[in-house]
């Protein structure tokens, strides 16, 4: 194992997080944020980010000094060490500003008329925070966001930074250097970007830099967007501070919002179909996205995945809003509504709902967890499907799933006629490569046995007193399952005590490294993470 | 497709659930079964058992007489149809006796003072009842089985019959003649009962033989050692009709009981430990016990799956037990035991409950849906594990579940080590089997997209008022999910309305539908009913 070497690289990512960390800096002047606050400046905050700063250029120093002189030589074991090493190292160094900030998760007592003092945030509190932020979960354990006494403004645009660093390494890390995974392999185009006739590693290069260029392009054509948008529907306006942190929130897939009730806040039928827009668009692979730039949108419906994601999210919509206005309340709580003005009010937040759990962005805008139960229980199940391979989306991706029917339609067939052979075909060309077919498999097995053994971890070691606090023990089964399925696919929200109202400030440390673990297993494809818990792979073979 | 050969075998199939019925028409007779009853003969359940095997006989003549010349070449496409086939034809014809008799459900108001009239069972009813029976499962509709009026002391002996034959299918089918599936195949030992040196042909008839004697002799031998014990211990002894119904319900992994309160009736801890050591023995392999019968028992410690089956059992069992000593009273619910007669009870409903679930025979003695959470989260886990191969047991099987753990553990090592080539390994012996190795990651890939789009349709077609009517609709995934999975793994009783005091009377006809061809799935292990289903299995190529 060539540490030195892994030490080098990790050193980089040091920098980049410290480098990130500056930009989070001015927000710790009020009047930049738009926010009422006594004090000119947050000097909690501002002294935090600094010590944080300092930290990680100091970490970095120190790895890239060691490994200064390494051989320039990635192997597979360390390029899985580096990609699973650099998440763990973000997590801990993430967590620095809201340590020494001193934010507060919330108020004791916040329901009664009035509050206790605050509740400062432990360090696994931190290290869940900044986790979710980096792995473009959106799990939160901050109860009170919009009180920046609790919650400064420059630590609460960190938290939404995360969600754009993490979003960007998977962008360039697994799209572009690694080539998507096994999933993503078969969907490799031949036309990737970058000049086809050279090197693998100039293309690779180049093909990172495009891809940055788009993801930081869309990052900020929403924040100006957000920002048009505030400016001609909300009375107040919105601004630039939430606009980016929505926008970063948004193209990462992450969910991260700066007000308690995520984007429900804005009431705006115009930002919300916004969002949702560039939702589906942070859901598509990046390749396509490409296309489109240079003028070649055919190529979208050319994508089996893409059609596949787009009827996805259009025929889970359309079931839940049909069953919801045939037998059920959910959008027309007064029944006030006519069918033309339920449809809309269903259309606007089953839509918007259906995406963000889709793309595991896990933004809000209405209770889901308060709809009838098989919408539930569709969006549950729509987790464990995810976004595009080479999007920022998690969960198992589109792709995973239209070959694992593909594979499961060939083998019941296979049964009968044990002679007649067949292979995987997707869009047209033969796919014979039978490690692929294993892997599809592979990946199902382990999600289902991570997402077993989890859950009956979580079970364990979560005490039954975070659900009998709220009368709700009935449903530790349940919510633990979501829990664990929201965590492990990077949506954020669940149902029941971690649903689109709640949080997962109530849980306790150990469940909480728990979800810290699962969100990064989930982010990284598991191998990476895994691997760095088996002790012959660190072993010098 | 040779139509004719498959028609005369289902004609045998005919003649042989025929002749079964034979024997519960003395049961008609209450002074046999000891049943407290006004009339000297069960007029109705006689008359319905009669028309029954008169069907059945009828049926058998017409399949055998289009079948007479048939061409006796069985082909896999043959042998799938006749398997799949017969479990269908089985469910229609074992409903008869149920429908013919007007068997009754329950009473309408049945926990009022004064309980209505009696509730008929419905054609899907019987349909429901009698798969649940062949398939092994024990899932009933009967809420009021130790009521003569409503259920027919010989329709009763009946339905146990029915758990008796479909056992015996299994061993004879899938474990004899069909080889144990992919699964079993790898265990097949290459000492099989048998003269080995002779052709296949008759080595698998001898092997049927010798299952067949085994199966029968333990069910005889657990009949009469209940009678003793039921003498011995019961102030009132227990019948023979109790004894041969308990006896069919434990050697097949049924369930189906004669009492309302399913084993916690007799309130016995010897016969609760007398049959949880047959419901130990009916999950093993019966290779094994063939072997033990010739006195080699050694040949169960060198049993991989034996030796993790009983494992599962032990670690379950300490685990739920430690914690509900620790911090629950689910074994002490007044807590007035002390810690040694806690430990005691505990074992003795633990290990039951336990073993029950996980051989998926689904008896009961305590309510373990009133456990600590992670007592019923890890029960539902076990339902996906179930038996040894080649046992009557069902669920995922245990051996399954070992190469699915070996496999993820290569495949974490592969991932970072691409070239070192390592096979599965198996008590010592190398498997290089790529079929196998997919095989078993497909049948898990199976089971999880049945499992997911079955709990999706039933929350789609079973009303919320069912989980309504008892104040419960919180629980309706869960509780959706568990029914599932225990139709599924053919284990009978889930979690909630599904649970260990409840049943599945509740439910409509179409959830019924559902559930009927879920525990028909699960006993044939997929592939032979799902082939059913595509339509060009039924073509002629």
């Amino acid at each position: 194992m060539n540490y030195r070497l892994i030490a080098k690289l990790l050193g980089s990512i040091c920098y980049l997080i410290g480098g990130m960390m500056v930009f989070s800096l001015p927000w710790a002047w009020p009047a930049l944020s738009g926010t009422n606050l006594s004090r000119p400046v947050e000097t909690g905050g501002l002294i935090a980010l600094c010590i944080s700063i300092a930290i990680c250029g100091l970490v970095g120093l120190v790895l890239r000094r060691w490994g200064k002189n390494a051989a320039i030589v990635l192997y597979r074991k360390e390029a899985m060490a580096v990609v699973g090493l650099s998440w763990v190292l973000a997590t801990l160094l993430g967590a620095l500003p809201f340590y020494f900030s001193g934010t507060s998760r919330g108020r004791e007592n916040s329901t009664a008329p009035r509050p206790g003092s605050p509740i400062r945030m432990s360090l696994v509190d931190c290290m869940f925070e900044s986790q979710s932020g980096f792995s473009t979960t959106g799990a939160t354990v901050l109860t009170q966001i919009e009180d920046p006494e609790l919650v400064p403004r420059c630590i609460l645009f960190w938290r939404s930074s995360t969600h754009f660093l993490g979003g960007l390494g998977i962008i360039v890390l697994f799209v572009a250097v690694l080539g998507q995974g096994s999933a993503g392999k078969v969907m490799m185009r031949a036309e990737m970007p970058g000049p086809s006739k050279e090197g693998s590693q100039e293309r690779m290069q180049h093909t990172a830099w495009v891809f940055t260029a788009i993801y930081c392009g869309l990052n900020a054509a929403l924040a100006i967007l957000l920002k048009i948008e505030g400016a001609l529907v909300l009375s107040q306006g919105m601004s630039w501070f939430d606009a980016l942190c929505h926008a970063f929130g948004t193209m990462a897939t992450g969910g991260f919002s700066t007000h308690d009730c995520s984007i429900g806040y804005y009431n705006s039928q115009v930002i919300e179909y916004t969002i949702t827009v560039f939702m589906i668009l942070a859901g598509t692979n990046f390749t396509l996205l490409y296309f489109v730039l240079i003028f070649r949108p055919g190529k979208l419906w050319m994508d089996v995945e893409w059609r596949m994601y787009i009827a996805i999210i259009l025929v889970v919509t359309m079931a839940i809003i049909g069953i919801a206005m045939y037998g059920y309340e959910d959008f027309n709580p007064e029944r006030k509504l006519g069918p033309w003005e339920e449809f809309s009010q269903a259309l606007r937040y089953g839509l918007f709902q259906v995406v963000s759990i889709m793309t595991t962005t896990g933004y809000g805008t209405h209770n889901f967890d308060a709809w009838h139960n098989f919408g539930r229980g569709a969006l549950f199940l729509l987790m464990f499907i995810g976004g595009c391979a080479g999007s920022t989306g998690g969960g198992l991706k589109v792709i995973r799933h239209v070959l694992f029917v593909k594979i499961l339609r060939l083998e019941i067939e296979k049964s009968y006629r044990p002679n007649v052979v067949r292979h995987l075909r997707l869009a047209g060309y033969t796919i014979n490569d039978p490690e692929l077919y294993k892997n599809i498999l592979l990946y199902f097995g382990l999600i289902l046995a991570i997402f077993a053994l989890s859950w009956l971890a979580l079970l364990l070691i979560e005490p039954d007193a975070t659900w009998e606090a709220r009368n709700q023990l009935d449903n530790k089964l349940i919510d633990s399952a979501s829990a664990v399925a929201a965590t492990l696919n990077n949506i954020g929200p669940g149902l029941g005590i971690v649903g689109a109202k709640e949080n997962y400030a109530d849980f306790n440390a150990l469940s909480k490294l728990l979800f810290t673990f699962l969100m990064m297993l989930g982010r990284l494809e598991i191998f990476s993470i895994l691997v760095l818990c088996v002790p012959s792979f660190w072993m010098n073979r």
